[in-house]
C-alpha cells in the first residue's frame, strides 16, 4: 500500500455524493473497513500500490454555504447508512474538512445552478483570474496538507450543454480565446478542469457537464502528463442498461423501443427538472443503447423531480422487443438505490486510479476507466461487461510491473 | 450453404415449442424470411455452410394423440404470432409431418406426465427393446426421407429427477444394467438420448431432466463420434439472471437476496405444478447465481401454473442488494415472454450447430452451446456474454477452415 | 328491450375507439354475445328497456379518408380480438357503414390534428355554415335509416384547451358570438356538440377536449331536453387511480408523490405527444387525486408516445407514501392494457344510457355517468365505488318506474 | 377525551408489531404526536371520548426471554422511523413495561412456534390452570396500574389452523371439554381468548390464528357482555386487493387469475415459511376475492422468507383479466411497506375502539371494525370502502348519542 499521501478536491463540495465520498473514507478511517461498492478493495486490484482510503484528505468547493454537518445528517437521515453516533464521532473530522471547502465559481452555469449558490469568489474577475484562483486553492491546499498529490473531481450540478466549436477542439486557439477574456467558451467546469490540469492534478469529471473535458482540454492534459477521464458516473439506470442491452444482441431479439424513466428527489433532481440542464443528462444517457446495439430504436430518456424521494432514485424501463416470427415481448425493470451511495464508491475508485496512472506516468484519457462512465470518452465499447474486463486487464497489466498497459 | 438433406427428430412434437420450431421453419419455406431470435441467421454464422432452414424435414413423437393442426392453431392464437391464413396455406405440410409424429415412452416419467399419455408402444417390452423400438423409429424415418443426418431434440415434459448412481458413471455398467433390465436406472428421456447416440445422431437436451445425458451417454457419444449438449434451455427469466447478475460483480454490490416467481399457463406450466417434476427444473435455473456471483445468495426459484396465461410466461424477479456503507438497495423486474417463441429459435441454431459439429468430426458435449442453455453440461462459465464469446469464437475458427475449435 | 332504432354518430369514427365500438356491436350482432367490460348488460340493468345492441345504427364522420375496412383489420392484428374469418363475415356490413361516414370539420384543432386531416367539407364557410352542414348530416342520417333517435360520441382526437371567456357561460352571448362568426370562441368539438344539442341529439363527450361541453352549451341542453355528459372516458391509468386513492383515506395513509407514466402507440398516443394537445389530457387525469384526498400532493402525469406499443398502453404509476411514525412506503402499479377494448364498451353504455335519459324526458349533465369519465361534469365525486353506486342507484330508480331519479 | 386509565395486554409482546405500539404510543406521550395511519385521530372520531394515546398502559406475555429495548432498536434501525436519541430518551420507560412482560404459553403452537420458546410457565398443568394463571396475570396487571379497563391483542406468531369440531360450536360442550383437560380442542390462542373473555376483557385477534375466537368463545362474550373482534390485520397486499378488486365489478372486467407473492423476512415471515402456519395465513386471505367478486378466479397467495428484508415486506401481485370481446389484459402492483409500521397504528385504533364498545355496552363480534380485518368475523363485506363506510356510520352513530349503532 502507498504511504504517499493524496488529496481529493470536490467540486461540490457539500453535495450528497461529496458528503458521502467523504463519510465513505471517515468510516474506513474510524474501522469499518466496510467498502462494499468498491472494485479496487477486490482481489485484482491488491497489488498496485493504490493509496489507502484512510490517507486521503479532503477538500474542495461549494456555491452553498451549508455546513459539512448536516449535509451528513442529512446522507444519514435518508439513506439510513451509519449511524447519528457516528456522525458525533466524526464531528471535528468534518469540522477540520469544512474548513478547507472554499467558494467556487458559477459562469456560464445556467439559472436553475446560479439560483443555488450564495455568493462567489469571482464575480467581477477575468476567466483567466478566475483559473489564476481556483490554481491558487488548488496549491494552497496542497501545501497546508504536504500532499504528494490531488485529484480533482467534478461532481457539481449539472451544467446545460456548452456548445461546442472550433475553439474547443485546439489548445492553442482555447487558450487564446481565455486571453482574450471570450466568456463564450467556457462555463463553470470548463475553469476548474483547465485548472487542475494546469497545474497537474488527475481530473476526474463525475457529472455530464460536457464543458469540463472539452478537446483542448484532454490536449493539454496529455502535453502535462495529466491522466483526465470522464463523462458522467455510471451508477444506476443506465448501468442496468448496459448489462442488459447485449443481451438482446446475444439472442438476436430486436429492441423496438425503450423508454426509461428516472424519479428522483435530491439536489440533482431538482437541477435535473430544468430543461436545459436535463438536457446535458439525457445526451449522456442516450447513445448507450445505439452503441452496444447498433441500431437505434425508439429510445427516450426521462428525468423528473418527486421531492419525497430525496436521495432514493427509482427508475422504471419499459423494454419493447421482437422475438421469433414478429412476436412482441417486453421486458421492465425498476431500479431503486441511493444515487449517493451508488456514486460515492466509484468516487473514491476513480481518485485511486487517477493517482495510479499519474504515477505511472500516464497521461490524457484513461479509456480503462470506461466502465465508470455513462458516456467514456475515447472509447466506442459500451457493453458494461467488457469494459470491465478492460479494467481488469490494465489491473493484471499494471500490477505485473508491465510498463505497457492496453 | 449445405445441400444436404437434415432431418429433425422432435421428442414432444405435438408440444408448443416443438410445433412452434416446426412452423418458423415451415413460414420460412414460405418465403417469409423472419429470424428474428436465431443467431445463427447473423452475420458471424453466414461462411460455416449451415443446413438451410427450409431443407429440414421434421418427424419425432409424442405421448398424446393430438393434431399437429391443432397444436398449431393454438400456438398461433395464444401468440398473435403468424396468421390463420397461414396456416390454411400450411395445412397439407402439417398432414404430412403429423405422419411422421409415433407413439413415444413414457418410461418412468412420474405421475403428471403419465397421465399426460393416452397411449404408449412400449407397455410390455424391456428397456433394450424399447431402445431398439426407438432406434427403429429413427432409421426408418432417415430411410423414408433420404436424411444424410437426423438431429434429434428432447423437448418433452419435464421428468422427475434421475436419483443418479454410480452405474450412471461408467457405460459398461450402464450398458449391463440395461442388459438385466434394470428398471431403476432409466427415465423415457434416458431411452431416447441412448437410442440417438447409438444411432449416431446428435442429441439435444433442452430440458432439465437430467436422465438424458447421463454420463454414461456422454461417453458412449465421445467414443461414437456424435455431438451431444444439454441441459435445459435458457429463454426466459435465466436468459436475463445470466446478462444481470455479472453487474452485481463489476459493482462489488453484494446480493443478499435473488428470488424469482414464474407463472405460466401451457402444459409445461402444468407439469411443473407437480413438485417432482418442478424440482428438476428448480435445480437447473439455481446454480446460475452461484456459479456467476462466486458466492450463494439466498435465492429461490419457485414456478406456478396459472392457466389463463397459456404460453405468456411471465416472471418477476426481486433481487435484493447491498451497497456502499451497507446500505440496502434493489432491481426488480419483470419478463413476458410467449415461452413458445423463444424457445424455438433456439432450437433450430442447436439443430444447425449439432449437425455443423457432426460434419466437423466433433464428439461428446460441445461447450460452444453453453449459450444456450441453463445449466451448460461441462463448463463452468454461466456469464452470458462470456458464453456467446465462446459461440462466437467457435464460429470465427470453424469459418476460417480451423479445424481444431477451442 | 326497447323496439326503438337508434343511431349513434361517431365523431373521429375511422379511430380505433369507433371502430371497435362498431365491432362489438356487429360481433354481437353475429351472435357472440360477448359483453365482459360492459355494464349495461348486468343484471341491475335488464329492467331498463335498453336499446339492443343489435339494433344500433353506426354513421359518423373524420378527418381522414380511410377505409373502416381497414381500421377494423388494423384493431384486430394489434390486439387478437377476434378473427380475421369474422372481418370477412362483416366485411359488407362495415362497407355499409363506410357509405356513413362523412366528412368532419377541423375549425381551430390545433397543428397536430390538422397534419391528419385529407380534406374537410367546411374550409370556407362560416362557423353558422358548418354547424347548418353538420345538423344536415344528422338529419339525412336519421332520416335515412329511420331512426327514432341518434345519440352523438365524440372520439376525436383530443384538441388543445379552448381558452373559457365569459361569452362561453352564456348561451345568449355565445349564440351572438356565432352570429358574428368570432372564430376564436369555437373549436372543431364545440361545433358538433352545438349541432347536436340543436337538433334534439344526446351527447356524450368522451375526450378531454373542454370546447365541447361548454357551460353555454350545456344551458342550451337544459332548455331543449337534451341530455349531455363529459369528459374524457375512464379507461385505463386513471380508473386505477380512482379506484386504489381512497385507500390511503381509509388507513389515514398520507400521499406525499403520485408520479403516472403512460406509453403507448396509437393515433391518440401521437396526437398527445403534441404538448399543447397533452395538456388537455393531463388536467382531465390530474384533479383526480385532490379530490378523492383533499389535499394535493406532488402529482404529475406524463403521457409519451411509442409506436411500438400501438394500441396496448401501458401505464406505471409510483406512489409514495407516509405512514406511522413519518416512514416512508411505497406501492406501484402497471397496467397494461387496450386502449379501444377498453374504451368501446363504456361507449356502448354511454349510448344506450344516453338514449334512457332522452326516453325519461331528463336534460342536461347525466351526474349518474360520473363513473365513466376522468373529468365528471358537474359531480364533485371522484371515487369510483361511489360513483358507481350512483349509477346502480340510477338503474335502480329508473327501473322501478321511479320518475324522479336522483 | 376519557380520563380512564386503559391498560393494553400485548399477546406476543417482544415481537415488533408490539413493540412498534409500544413505540408509537411513548412518541406520541413524548410530545411528537405524528399519528398519520391511524382513522381514530382523524376527525370522524374526535367526539367519542376515546381514550388518549399517552394513557395506554402496557404488558402482555411472550415465549422469547428478549429484551424489549432491543427489539425497539431493530425496530428503528430496520424502518429508519424514530432515532437512536429518542431510544435513549425512552430507555426507562422500555424498562418499565418490560418488568411487565410474562411468560406466555406455547400450548399444541406448532413446531416452527415452540422452536422460538426458551421456556414455559405452564408446562406442566391442565388447561383450566393454565387460563387460571393468564387470567391471574391480567388482574394482576390491572391491579398494579390501577386500569379501569385492560384491552388483550393477539400479536403473537401464527399457529397452525385448528381443526374446528363440533364442541367449538357449543359453549357447554367446549367447558365440558377443558374441564376433562382434552388437548385436542385448544391452541394457545384459545387459551389466551377464554381467558380475556372470562375477565371481561376485550379481546382482538390480529393475527389469522382461527383457535382464538372459535364459536364458543364468541358465545361466551356475548354473554359476558365482552366486545371480541378479529380476524387477521389488514396491512398490506389484501388491504390493496379490497380496494382494487371491485374496480373489476365497477366495469364488468372478468378477472381471470389473480396470484400474489410475498416476500419479507421478520420473524412472522420465518413462521410463515412453516407450511402449517402458513396455511392459516393463506387461508385467511384467500376468501378475499371470492366475497368482493361473487365468483372464484384462478388464485393462488404466496408467502415465502427473504430474510435481508426484515421487516419491509414486499408483494407483487400479478391480475389478469378478460375485457370486452374476449382479450386479456393485466394490471400488476408492488407493494412495498414495513409491516410492523402499518400494523401498528390498527393495533392502537382496535384497542381505543374495543373499549369505547366495551364502555357502551356492546357485546360479542364489532363487525364494524370489518376494513381492520383480512378476514372479519360475522361479515359478508369484503370491499374496503363500503367496510370504511360501516365504521364512518359507527361512529355518527356513537358520537351522536345514539345507542343503537348499526
Amino acid at each position: 500500500m502507498s504511504n504517499r499521501r493524496i488529496g481529493v478536491w470536490l467540486v461540490g463540495a457539500l453535495g450528497s455524493i461529496a458528503t458521502t465520498v467523504i463519510l465513505g473514507a471517515l468510516s474506513f478511517r474510524k474501522g469499518t473497513k466496510e467498502t462494499t461498492g468498491m472494485i479496487t478493495e477486490t482481489g485484482s486490484f491488491k497489488e498496485l500500490g493504490l493509496v489507502s482510503l484512510d490517507r486521503l484528505e479532503f477538500g474542495g468547493c461549494d456555491l452553498r454555504k451549508g455546513r459539512l454537518r448536516d449535509a451528513a445528517r442529512h446522507v444519514v437521515r435518508e439513506t439510513g447508512a451509519l449511524s447519528s453516533e457516528f456522525l458525533e464521532e466524526i464531528d471535528e473530522d468534518l469540522m477540520a474538512i469544512e474548513r478547507d471547502i472554499q467558494m467556487g465559481t458559477v459562469r456560464n452555469c445556467g439559472e436553475a445552478i446560479r439560483k443555488l449558490s450564495v455568493s462567489t469568489l469571482f464575480d467581477e474577475g477575468s476567466i483567466r483570474q478566475e483559473v489564476a484562483a481556483i490554481c491558487g486553492q488548488f496549491r494552497s491546499f496542497k501545501e497546508r496538507k504536504s500532499l504528494d498529490e490531488l485529484v480533482v473531481v467534478n461532481l457539481a450540478s449539472t451544467e446545460p450543454p456548452l456548445p461546442i466549436q472550433e475553439v474547443h477542439h485546439d489548445l492553442g486557439a482555447f487558450e487564446a480565446a481565455l486571453d482574450r477574456n471570450d466568456l463564450d467558451v467556457v462555463r463553470a467546469s470548463t475553469i476548474y478542469a483547465y485548472a487542475a490540469v494546469q497545474e497537474g492534478c488527475p481530473y476526474i469529471n463525475f457529472t455530464p457537464s460536457n464543458g469540463a473535458l472539452i478537446p483542448a482540454v484532454v490536449e493539454m492534459a496529455e502535453r502535462n502528463g495529466v491522466p483526465v477521464m470522464g463523462n458522467d458516473g455510471k451508477t444506476g439506470e443506465t448501468l442496468v442498461k448496459s448489462a442488459l442491452a447485449p443481451m438482446f444482441l446475444c439472442r438476436n431479439l430486436q429492441v423496438l423501443s425503450w423508454e426509461g424513466f428516472n424519479i428522483l428527489g435530491n439536489m440533482d433532481g431538482c437541477v435535473l427538472d430544468h430543461p436545459e440542464n436535463r438536457e446535458s443528462k439525457i445526451k449522456s444517457k442516450d447513445q448507450v443503447l445505439s452503441k452496444i446495439l447498433g441500431y437505434t430504436p425508439h429510445s427516450r430518456v426521462h428525468i423528473h423531480y418527486v421531492p419525497s424521494l430525496d436521495d432514493q432514485k427509482t427508475a422504471w424501463d419499459y423494454i419493447h422487443f421482437k422475438g421469433f416470427l414478429g412476436t412482441k415481448m417486453s421486458l421492465q425493470f425498476v431500479w431503486q438505490g441511493y444515487d449517493s451511495l451508488l456514486a460515492a464508491p466509484l468516487v473514491l475508485d476513480l481518485v485511486r486510479l487517477a493517482e495510479l496512472a499519474k504515477r505511472r506516468g500516464e497521461s490524457g484519457l484513461m479509456p480503462h476507466l470506461a466502465s465508470y462512465f455513462k458516456a467514456p470518452m475515447g472509447v466506442e465499447e459500451y457493453r458494461l461487461n467488457e469494459q470491465f474486463e478492460m479494467l481488469l486487464n490494465y489491473a493484471r497489466k499494471a500490477g505485473g510491473g508491465d510498463d505497457r498497459v492496453a
